[in-house]
């Protein structure tokens, strides 16, 4: 594995096997992220979130192939929230993406299910292996779906919302525990009718917010004629030039390596709830189920386990 | 709060304040939570659950009303996955339920921000406190908004999802997660003409789930005009029938006692990272924002501090 770190920056299937290796979790992405030490921190990252059938793909593919120029290298990490009943096909093999990838670009999606800490802690390690890789854009899309998705976002430097017109306001409203993260607001296929009250509805909301020293645009796109697409670019060149002047980079830094730490810990301690402490936990739940005890009594029985299980 | 249990069967009044002791959390949650131990497993508990919008609300009331029968005693348990950005007011004050009221029914909505384990802990104490002051029927109606919405519905033994026609496929199909632990489907404003293709594609979707012994039926409603309420109710008993003729209600007792513990266990861990591993925390996580430590030898390092730090 620490071969196969020499040469990620050159190799795009070193770059690919890395990413499953992280996709699968376990000992083999802590070896990998252990080995990335010291290589991270260069690539700008973005999140384009959005729900299903907003257009978040093709407007994706349009801005990698964009940002592709000169010496700019650009992947895309298409994480896909994956349900057992959906069997995870929500973005799957829809991420095709042609374009992009004749000129160069990398593309990658990606279903996490069951690896060490789920989704959030997948999609870190990728943004990892991608920037030690010398990309210099990294667009993450996910599909919006709840709390899978804010996590997401929140790894990322840079968070573009995508919606559209006449999903109604209920469904949108929905939605509000990503608009709080957001830094730019996409209203997509601008060509409908719908979107002059969708533009109005964010920008209501948007009013009500505390003031803060970024203030997010709020911009029209129509991404299969190309339509605002230079207006995107330039709002999420801004943003990153807003992070650069106010050592927000620095911040964004800490704030996901205290998130990223936290979900492992919690991993950590279920993996061992499922090995090592599996009896005393067994034993605790059998007397919660049988009324004998509550379940807090019987979640200090097993953090007690885990003390005496040492680290 | 001892004493609050004692007369938590006769007097509304110390069911409200014990619930929002749960809804506090702290050392108040977990003294109440002993308390009740041995008092509980009467209740039968139904999750109603759906994107706003869909009629919610007015569905769970007419439920409600028409349980409220004989000896039978309903609570409805309003929860709000409450945003930091819409201050939680996707539900909050908008549930009133009249009717409910004047026929002697309980109603209370419940948002938490902060309480240990957040809001699926909190949901599930609050069930044990309207089981243990005698409800027979304790309605829950969760506003459809992703992993809080499974983890919430997860603590019900009859899980009703509600749709309604023309949200759009891409839209329901971000719902997947919840069909996946719904028992039954409900197509609200059946009255739409919409409401014949939602029917249909649920049908399909749940074609393609692996057999099981119970088959979800899918149901029309119109809650404003109360057309279709028999059937609902009909197949929520049924459900219920059918729990108790397979020990059902036994599993589901212990898969709730897992989770519920599993996710206290995680919460005092992260307490514990605020508190008195904060320091051991901090280091960690600056090492890790230097690049001089991967997140997971942060965890390593913290996760033996816990162990020294005993239980």
């Amino acid at each position: 594995m620490v071969e196969a770190v020499e040469v990620l920056a050159s190799d795009p299937r070193s770059v690919a096997m890395a990413l499953s290796a992280v996709e699968r979790g376990g000992s083999g992405a802590e070896e990998l992220m252990a080995a990335l030490r010291g290589r991270l921190g260069r690539a700008r990252t973005v999140g384009i979130t959005g729900a299903p059938g907003v257009g978040k793909s093709t407007l994706v593919e349009a801005m990698g192939a964009a940002l592709l120029s000169g010496e700019e290298r650009v992947a895309v990490l298409a994480v896909d929230p994956s349900s057992p009943f959906s069997g995870g096909a929500l973005l799957g093999d829809r991420v095709r993406m042609p374009e992009l990838l004749e000129r160069g670009g990398f593309v990658r999606s990606m279903a996490t299910r069951g690896a060490l800490g789920g989704l959030a802690v997948a999609t870190s390690d990728a943004l990892d292996v991608l920037d030690a890789a010398g990309f210099s854009w990294i667009l993450v899309e996910t599909v919006g779906a709840g709390q899978d998705e804010v996590d997401v976002a929140g790894e990322v430097q840079t968070v573009v919302l995508v919606t559209v017109g006449g999903l109604g306001d209920d469904v949108q409203a929905s939605k509000a525990g990503v608009m709080e993260i957001a830094h730019v607001f996409v209203v997509n296929k601008a060509d409908q009718s719908a979107a002059d009250s969708q533009v109005a509805a964010i920008e209501d909301a948007l009013a009500l917010a505390a003031p803060a020293p970024w203030q997010p645009p709020v911009l029209r796109t129509s991404a299969l004629i190309g339509e605002g697409l230079a207006e995107l670019l330039a709002a999420v060149k801004n943003h990153q030039r807003f992070l650069d002047g106010c050592d927000g980079r620095e911040d964004a830094r800490r704030r996901r390596a205290r998130r990223r730490v936290e979900r492992i810990v919690t991993a950590m301690v279920q993996e061992r709830l499922k090995g090592p402490l599996r009896a005393a936990f067994a034993d605790a739940l059998e007397d919660v189920a049988r009324g004998s005890l509550d379940p807090y009594g019987a979640a200090r029985r097993v953090l007690e386990a885990v003390g005496r299980e040492g680290g």
